[in-house]
């Protein structure tokens, strides 16, 4: 069965190098946006990747689905919300948003499916124990 | 009804600049690939950005769907093949997919669905006609 | 004659696109952070390039001078600190500085020459009156 | 007594994701371009990065000095040449430039100190041996 944890809002503020010559936030960095919130949640919830790569273990991504509902600008303050659905010990996902601080303006919505990986096993192995305790 | 055109390969090295502290490509990086070889397969279809922006016109990307299947590596060589599916004059899908050269390993696939904005008007408009008479 | 003027610091944390497969910050990504530390300096002077390009204006960078002493990695706070030094209302230099938080660790220093762009006129002008009135 | 090797000429196409909101290429990334000519120059000069790191190797930035002349834009095609300065087996400078292809604008030069650093040791070494019989 499934369970969510909510993560904290991350807050980004859009600097000239998230643009790009279209005079807004060029796609492909809402996905580091994203990434930046989840880092944030797992340090959250008390899991480092320079901790956990001294062991050849790396969190990857298997899937990626993202709508884009409107652009964000140079200097928009951004709110990114995240949610961890748990489906079982070796497969996660990221429910996230993103929003304009002052509005509620959608900005864009994606689901990120994650796994955690054994680079040294060659694959894939179950979360760490303390992000399945702590969620 | 739906027609297929088969964009042009494009070979890309990967740098340092494309790689993260896991050793792999960031995953965020596969949709500037992806973009790359979506810019390259207008360009052959006679279509120039820099021209339609000129006119307050760009293609805006409305979703993206991606999967990845196994990790690009510094000094890979790869390739991005490109499909269009053309559904209306306001609407088509790029169906990509990433391999390594030397082998048939695919990197990963994605699908990504654009479309044309009128930036002056603010809102969707259909795609120039360059570009459907090319398809 | 010159003025000096202290920026407030920037706090920047590493995430995973920083970062390269040597397992540190991809150099060219310091450059990122010093810019974000200039337009958050910007902001507290009262600037918005937002605002700005509208009237065709931008800031531009004429030389870079960096130094790097030792790397950064993920996970790290750092701490950037930038003063103006105001030379003429066409001239300012950013004398800027990354340190690790936690340490009085110097990762780089860089002094980075800034003119104010006319787009419209093609040609460098005057720096805006309110930053340099709040200088 | 100092050398000068003459690296090949790396030809670089400006895709969207270059650009920032000023319509002209974000000034970093020509940072990446210059690290894009110098890998492909170390790789004809019989060097791969990903073999250096095995033996935990790299070549790490100790200096760049750079002039911005004039911007590029998206979809201009550029031509960037670096030279190898080799002064001592420890401390190479790459002098490098980028120029547009149709015309002999530049929009930048460079100047760029590297060293090669042993990450288990943690200090810099002599180059490969390779690379300094080839250069």
């Amino acid at each position: 069965m499934s369970k969510v944890h909510s993560c904290r809002d991350l807050e980004i503020f859009v600097y000239v190098e998230d643009t790009d010559f279209q005079g807004i936030v060029y796609h492909a960095n809402y996905l580091k946006y994203f990434e930046r919130a989840r880092s944030s949640c797992l340090r959250d919830l008390d899991i480092s990747q320079s901790e956990e790569i001294k062991a050849g273990k790396v969190f990857i991504i298997k899937t990626i689905n993202i709508e884009f509902m409107r652009p964000a600008e140079i200097e928009d303050n951004l709110i990114i919300s995240s949610e961890i659905e748990y489906l079982s010990n070796a497969r996660l996902f990221f429910h996230q948003q993103i929003k304009r601080n002052a509005s509620d303006d959608i900005i864009c919505k994606g689901k990120v499916e994650v796994c955690f990986y054994d680079q040294k096993k060659n694959k894939p192995v179950a979360f760490p124990k303390k992000l399945l305790k702590n969620l």
